[in-house]
């Protein structure tokens, strides 16, 4: 199977490199950059090892342009690009690959909220409703037909996954008050003074709190689908916070629960939802963000205080937040096992 | 002045050791150590300046066993040692020294309280209704006759300063939801496995939620006491997260407001309860934990969504946090500018 | 194949545990910890990933007792033991398996350079002329019939790749200065006061300069078998230094050049000992340590500077320093592809 | 006295108005920024404390413009600009007030060398005999009366500081080796993608080797001034490494001692040197950043092992290697005493 990565040189880019050289099925790969083509990738990125030069042997070892992969007619594209900008680039491989879209493009599907969350019409409005949200779990049977994939944001994975099946149940009630923490990487690799090391070492902030992030949108419309509720009448409130790691992303999210929720039901909620899902874990501890990281894994922890609930969930930003999802995707779609090729074990 | 610090290896202890060597006001320091005094001020911490050889000299630039600050006749006292352990400490001192301690000793008023969140009684209950709980800004007259100052933890000062003024002029709505965020040095120096520099390095986690951290009994007996309402009714939620950062703290509290609250009601809250405190600034930004690190101040945002209130506050959990804080209550106890021998300037 | 760990709770254990898991010839692992025998592994590292389950069934998905080790019969035993401990504890498996010892005890051949090092007689002096250097890339015949593999230490793995194809051709002149730099869990897992976090971050410093550290031993060791010369007359000198990272190792090494060595001669030298060695790599730009994060890889580059020669060289410490190279060389002694089962890629 | 800072926005910028806010010599301060004129000081770096209030009310508590900083006729010019464009800005200056540089612009002497560091020129030739080479402990005479101090590189003083005792007496022998570790706020506060947290946290990597960092000529002009030999046969070697802290350097330097030196001739060479100096200590345990974090201290250790010698040395890059040692020598030079106004304790 052949794999072009479109925006090759940023975190995600990287990552998806990282994950399709190991990826049993995928045997070239076309990883383009438009600002640094014919540039070695070893060059570029010296952590490559061996396995990316048999696969990219096509485009010389190099970084190739989007004319190569546009020819090279891939049977997935991954676009590892900036929201707004994103459809636009992957326009030449609509009906010809399946595409993964890792930006906000194709999340949000009422025009309204896109607006205000990202300022300006969805840049393809005729393609939204065929995109499937690609939050793995909860749109397999959907995933399995697609040819425009969504991948979700990372902070709307680590904080659906712990959410929706309390939120499918009924389970609860009044607002849904959210705190995130994210590692510097889920801001993506800018040369802004903002995230220089001397800025963010040694320093933590919150940032566009209550409704203000664009996430909270994407946060709200999928809860909203669940619960029945209009979108606008959503009391999800989420604050983001800054953490000086470079991956990882740590959510807490508190609840209150409707009257005579059992702890039994919460466990059951939770069992039925993921039994089956290899890369969604109840563990029986608080997770911190190291066991999750470099895989695909969420860990969700959840603790019950009278009518109070908590949940504690993480991920790696970049991997179940953004790249590891999209393989993951890729995997459903082409009916391979959701676990090929995506690594298993978080740091020591 | 004299100035005795009981447990000056800790790390509170050390920056009370460099507080005090810059306060015009303390002309002798007496550093105690009960498991190596007469180890050299300077071999132990060879970060100590000059200025603390001056003020030391009377034990040989060294620590001090308890019984030489005794006989010292301390001015004041500073107790930088673990609850349960600290009120007996520093039983040669009361009634002699005016006492400010570090520990939790004296916080909590309620015996049932301490129980739930210590373990077992309080340690000197006949000294509880003496003891002024040292929330700077809010007890100012109380500390200037205060012979045993019980100087807060460091989560309910982040979190009860930019509450409290909501709070006192019952604005607040609901449940109050705190969620924290705390370096590494809030720990204490104990030689832990999970504080190891490769425990804590590129991840954090949640820990302790809803109600089961101490210091959220803390914060709800001081809340509870400008509701009028009891204790055991209160809905703070407060759940505190580690962060790979030495120093700091960052709060972020959602509330909802009453309705008809308006924003320059909440401004004009903020002013009168801070506009006389040097340490406490509202600030038109959100701000991070490095510009308060190794100062005393707490800065303070809040952002309005409707009927949502987000509060976030940063502090040097080491300074306001602790010792800092101890530094202004001696200043106040003792008639001192609030502001004498504190630094000002965060990180750059 | 069977595989036994020996101290799987200390890091290299825990990585060991990771590699074997992924290895495609190990089917059975029995990781010992005589602290905590029985324990769930998920338990005590929540990081690791499900393909742990199978293999480790046997022992119940828990940490075994050495004796049931010593009963399965692993075909490889790797030692994760402190030194002076490792020989005793290992005993058992001598003449039944073969063992990979990552500890020192089986390192340095001379007697009185190990009780210089080591303050005491090796623990095991009738296994010392059995016992094969585990530098893979030097000696890889001697470690294909080898029974007992002293696996090398961190810093000399990455002093001596960059320094033996130079010393080999007799291209060195004079002194060698090393200057090393190391992530904290080259000191292990250890609850010490002086490896906290707080005690780390934010903070570099030299320390056991000269030839006062231990591994300076092993690589004059290594370095006088390919001069001729008696270790004694030894002109390494090796200062490291502890930098706030959780895994990598960079060295610099700053060597005169006998008159009249020739670039090419030194490209040849390189080209001659690694060409056939695919975890050796010469670079052309100078490597961070990043890009060889959680790789077995050592990646070397050199700088000519008139006569001098500046090399420098990155590692893993925790893989190419330690478990990556220990199962390198069970890939060599048990004639599999020395890449089997070892990552390529390193950090984004 | 008036004090204009030119480059307020930079790190050492930043650090410059914090020092001069809280020293008691300096009534005013003119903080210029040519990119934010008018840009209210505490909007752009929330960190300032009250105590630059007062000192910039000239300015209205904002940046200036170059042209109002002239106008202010200060005594005293601080110019933390890049090299080659510090010349130029500081020129109305020159004459009206005592410039203190602390680019590279006045440091080197001879025209070819300064072409080999910087590519062109020095800027101003005719500047070049009267500017004094601020190394406050080994000019101060000069520096008395200088109307133009070129404040040292970071590097250059932290590696000179422990070496001039030595070369100055005569008892280095051969070549010095030396190997530094910097902080990344040494490469200032800009935008590049290199310097982003998330390619900085968790690496190392050595940079400009052997004699091709700019400040290793910087080195050996100060070496051979006082060994009298040419500085194209200086055989002072110098590679400099980056890690992951913001501020601190250490520097571990290799030298051949002379036959005969003594231990306590090189105790008393560096007494001799250094007794009077307020800022320098040879303290008995090797240094760690952290312990000078802050101070304008350089804190020294020496080693001996045969007829070689090892030298620790430590700084905090921001102070005593630059802006730090830039107030020390305004004390010098207007006959304050030179501890005046600068901090004394490391971080705990």
């Amino acid at each position: 199977m052949k794999a072009v990565i479109l925006g090759t040189t940023g975190y995600t880019g990287q990552v998806l490199l990282r994950l399709l050289s190991n990826h049993p099925k995928i045997t070239r790969i076309y990883p383009v950059s438009s600002s640094i083509a014919g540039t070695p990738l070893l060059e570029f990125d010296p952590g490559l090892g061996n396995a990316i030069l048999e696969k990219t042997k096509d485009c010389g070892n190099a970084f190739c342009t989007l004319d190569q992969a546009v020819e090279a007619q891939g049977d997935v594209v991954f676009a590892a690009l900036p929201h707004l900008k994103s459809a636009q680039v992957c326009a030449p491989f609509f009906g010809q690959s399946v595409v993964i879209d890792l930006s906000a493009d194709f999340r949000i599907k009422d025009h309204s909220t896109f607006i205000k969350a990202y300022g300006q019409e969805p840049p393809r409005p005729d393609l939204l409703a065929e995109a499937v949200y690609g939050l793995a779990e909860w749109n397999r049977d959907q995933i399995t037909k697609a040819s425009l994939i969504a991948n979700p944001g990372c902070y709307p994975t680590a904080s659906l996954t712990p959410l929706l099946p309390l939120i499918s149940q009924g389970y609860v009630a009044g607002d849904v008050i959210i705190n995130a923490m994210s590692g510097i990487s889920g801001a993506g690799r800018k040369a802004k003074e903002n995230l220089l090391f001397c800025e963010r070492t040694e320093t933590v902030n919150a940032y566009s709190p209550g409704t203000s992030h664009r996430h909270c949108q994407e946060i709200q419309q999928e809860v909203s689908l669940r619960t029945g509720k209009a979108q606008q009448d959503s009391t999800v409130y989420f604050t983001p916070h800054l953490v000086p790691i470079k991956q990882g992303m740590a959510v807490t999210t508190t609840c209150q629960l409707n009257p005579g929720v059992s702890d039994a039901e919460i466990a059951q909620a939770y069992k039925a939802a993921y039994q089956d899902s290899p890369w969604i874990r109840i563990v029986p501890a608080i997770p911190d963000t190291s066991q999750v990281r470099g895989t695909n894994r969420c860990d969700v922890h959840w603790h019950r205080d009278g009518d109070r609930i908590f949940l504690m969930s993480v991920i790696d930003n970049l991997y179940k937040g953004a790249s590891g999802q999209a393989v993951q995707n890729m995997n459903i779609r082409f009916g391979f096992d959701e676990r090929t090729g995506l690594p298993e074990h978080g740091e020591v």
